[in-house]
């Protein structure tokens, strides 16, 4: 396989050692800035230095964009025009919607299917690069009703390769989510950062910064130039957000200025319950059966399967795709955990007019 | 030393066996609940256990009342009734002003000094009494103009005794702090589970919850009874600390509709100079950096790397550790004060076999 890294900080180093050493491609990398490309080739995070994009991505099977998100439009125009018809390309950005609109009227967009590792998303530079980042770590695929079906599989199997848990979602949701889970306690620890500094200098003495303080605040005004990206390109939907924890905030001030302990408590009880079964939602398990079917080998079929299952919440442990020889028909191959959501997984296939097998057992 | 727990719960039966062992004090309890206060004086906090809080605070040197904050003011008002001219009386209860207020027109109210020790706060239960439950934790004091000074120095050294750090503060002052060093984080968390619980109930498919989200909701709904008591009682400080939390959010809303990133990287910018001037007025000796390492989730790993920078004398602040979600690798973060120290435990990991990485700015 061969491999192409544009942009060779934290997470591009970590694509090209884990690809190098676990699937035994071969990395060719770019990255605008000299030293960090060589920095990268010294870490054998790539196998050859390249002088630009277009010689980075010349033959590659798939081409990974690792710039801020605010590069990436121009970045994965310019890897899919000077691609061939049989490279796809990804992205490791944190936010989806905006460079899937950007890439949806190119005539190569088929080729293109957004991507965001949770990982190493608050470091940066290629020394701290290591082959194990994405180690039972989560990477959202962004694909639409144009992607190549080939290219998923392709992605999808890779990333699975490098250790990583890849999972299909529609790019609006992903986003909606990721402000919820991620940017949205950016945000909140800045304003409290913000707030405490000003509270406290104008206090004589005050008391150490406890636990929930630390915990409030630990991620305040990390990595301005990657968050102020990523409030940026997700802004619309974060400021939704935000409008929504003010209303929130707002609720609470009547019962805190009236002291009623009752309402107050009832409210902080209430707190628990939303707190636990977040928590819960989080659990996995289940031991693994293989779902196979036999598809019609066009653009957009993996991914409506994918995008079906997981508006389900059913998720794809693992997955293959085999085109026949024609190429007009493939054997997709579904992984999926526990024998009840397998079964679920199976009916939700079915409902798209496919026909399955089960086997248990098998991965 | 006599000395009188008036509710022995985690906080006053910690101060009975911290008592008994530290200062060979003869400890009296009482409390309302008998299987607590026969627990009480199983597990040794107690050499005796009184019938009535009269009963107990007869010839005390020193009354503490560990009640609920609502309970406080009755509290500490039979106490000083009921106990003659040489009783100095406490409390431990996480809000000042309101019971001082309750006290300031009694005619003993000389002889009551508040109390607040930063332990214990978000547990409750005798059974987790412990000796050294107050070892190095500030234990803040409210003394007022009419304070005895004889009943200050007698409560200020035994709790230097307990393994505290006694610290005099305005009552009015201690609020305001803890409003936003502790209350104030609380109220933010419960805001941001809430929404969260709402947000993601209408998503097909979400992230797993990062690190950044634990972090932020992990104090949401903890102890209803206690939290609801200390909301209600620190009520008016905090709905105005709520208020320019909402207005430092709606300041924001703005640059992010309007997705103006330079405006938001500078915004962030603030916010990491905010976090490290807050950080920095807790740690004279040095800048916290943060050391992030990724390692195998096995019985043992911390326990090594704790025990490799006790050896070198390296001092850990802070420690996280945060498991991936399939629980087969972590991602451990370890607060270092002092550029010097943290390049050198970096180095001491480093000799382990993990790959570190150094954040400078307490993450």
């Amino acid at each position: 396989m061969k491999l192409a890294v544009l942009g060779v900080g934290l997470v591009g180093g970590s694509i090209g050692l884990a690809a190098r050493k676990r699937v035994a491609a071969q990395v060719v990398g770019f990255d605008p800035d000299p030293p960090t490309l060589r920095t990268a080739l010294e870490l054998g995070a790539l196998d050859a230095a390249a002088g630009s994009v277009a010689e980075a991505v010349a033959g590659a099977d798939l081409a990974f964009c690792a710039a801020p998100v605010s590069a990436l439009p121009a970045l994965v125009t310019e890897s899919l025009g000077a691609s061939g018809e049989r490279t796809g390309v990804s992205d490791v950005g944190s936010t989806k919607q905006g460079l899937a609109d950007a890439v949806s009227d190119l005539e190569q967009g088929s080729r293109f299917i957004g991507g965001h590792p949770l990982a190493g998303a608050e470091t940066s530079g290629v020394a701290g690069s290591r082959a194990d980042l994405f180690e039972g770590a989560r990477w959202f695929l962004t694909p639409t009703e144009r992607s190549s079906g080939i290219v998923f599989d392709r992605l999808h199997s890779f990333i699975a390769d490098l250790g990583a848990k890849p999972q299909a979602i529609d790019p609006a949701e992903h986003d909606r989510a990721m402000a919820t889970i991620s940017h949205l306690p950016h945000v909140i620890a800045n304003v409290v950062a913000a707030h405490a500094a000003e509270t406290l200098a104008a206090a004589d003495r005050r008391p150490e910064l406890g636990r929930s303080f630390r915990d409030a605040t630990r991620v305040a005004g990390s990595n301005p130039g990657i968050w102020g990206d990523i409030y940026a390109a997700n802004g619309a939907v974060l400021a939704e957000e935000v409008r929504s924890v003010i209303e929130k905030l707002q609720a609470v001030v009547g019962p805190l200025r009236a002291g009623d302990r009752e309402s107050l408590e009832a409210w902080q009880a209430d707190a628990a319950g939303y707190r636990q079964s977040l928590l819960d939602a989080d659990r996995p398990g289940g031991a693994l059966s293989e779902l196979r079917l036999a598809v019609e080998n066009r653009p957009g079929v993996v991914a409506e399967i994918a995008l079906a299952l997981g508006r389900a919440g059913v998720n794809i442990e693992e997955m293959s795709l085999d085109p026949s020889t024609d190429e007009r028909t493939g054997a997709i191959s579904l992984w999926i955990a526990g024998e009840p959501e397998a079964a679920r997984a199976s009916a939700i296939i079915e409902g798209l007019g496919h026909s399955v097998t089960i086997l248990s057992g098998g991965g």
